[in-house]
């Protein structure tokens, strides 16, 4: 997917839209190995090749690169809930999400995720943007098939989905940790089918 | 419940227990107000009124000192869980594990919470505490309860319940984040409900 920073120098414009991709592909690389608060701008823009002041130009600051780098990873949410709501059986939609999220996550072995909790637990400005994005990219799907309470339902969906990813990839709890993933999905799929479809009271 | 600094200094005994007491009241607030990585041993020990070698003598050292004076706040996990175990209908026991966690949690404004899941998501050090406190503490218990498959069952409850204090204590999504307890607890209760002693295939 990603040149070499090599033969990324040769024949880049300094200010292109080439200098945005490298950047942006150097920030998963740099927040993923070093925490938020442990990469620095500098460290982003050397991995990419280009002078740090790009990362100003084109994102504003370390913030709004990690939000678009990092939460935007490893999957476009939007895309993904989009194609789970889309296709197969509304019965099974609740497992469906399931497995998309273990199966995705588990070939990332968890750090982005860890990465991700981290700087939303560390950083305000990390949480209100994860929220803008939450609101403008998972919700807004989620509440389109929920039968009432969209807001309060999607919320629900994503309080399991977020904590099903901290013990698995982040606290690490035995065994779900290890548990294969259709045993996952059958525990917690009735969950979201429930949040999203079922009587909440 | 605390006494103030100066109040404390006055005949304390430099290695007494109530050196102990001092630096754990010391060490929550300094714990939440700067995070794990922003405390330091010296700050907390200032805030106590004790020399920094204290921390090392009482708990062997910072993680020691954090699992202890956080992990365990605003209330003691295994004497609430074995209180909610302990009394009510088997058939509520859900709702009244739901409503437990935000009766605290509200009470305390989530900054605690935060620090937790900033902590054990920063440091693999503290999410081994977290693991080895979690399974001493909370999983036996609710294993003892559930039907089958105890220690899946129970780190099915914990994700759920981790989830749900990330969402509303730290992400802070709307409207969850503002949700009156009982609407969360007829919400949640049913699924730790079915985590316990329903079906999960």
């Amino acid at each position: 997917m990603t040149s070499s920073n090599g033969e990324r120098r040769r024949g880049r414009r300094p200010g292109g839209t080439d200098t945005r991709t490298a950047l942006l592909t150097a920030a998963r690389e740099v927040f993923t190995e070093q925490g938020y608060d442990g990469a620095t701008v500098r460290a982003i823009a050397r991995k990419a090749g280009v002078d740090a002041a790009m990362v100003n130009h084109w994102f504003g600051g370390k913030e709004a690169l990690f939000a678009e780098a990092v939460l935007q990873l490893p999957f476009n949410p939007r895309e993904q809930i989009a194609q789970v709501l889309g296709t197969g059986d509304p019965a099974t939609l609740g497992e469906r999400i399931v497995r998309t999220f273990l199966t995705i996550w588990d070939a990332h072995d968890g750090g982005i995720f860890a990465a991700m909790i981290r700087s939303v637990a560390s950083h305000e400005k990390v949480a209100k943007a994860l929220r803008e994005f939450f609101h403008t990219n998972v919700f807004g799907q989620l509440a389109g098939v929920a039968t009432d309470n969209g807001e309060l339902r999607s919320n629900l969906v994503a309080s399991q989905m977020i904590g099903l990813g901290v013990v698995r990839y982040v606290a690490k709890f035995d065994p779900i940790t290890a548990t294969d993933v259709e045993t996952v999905v059958k525990a917690v799929g009735p969950t979201l089918q429930r949040y999203l479809t079922g009587p909440l009271a």
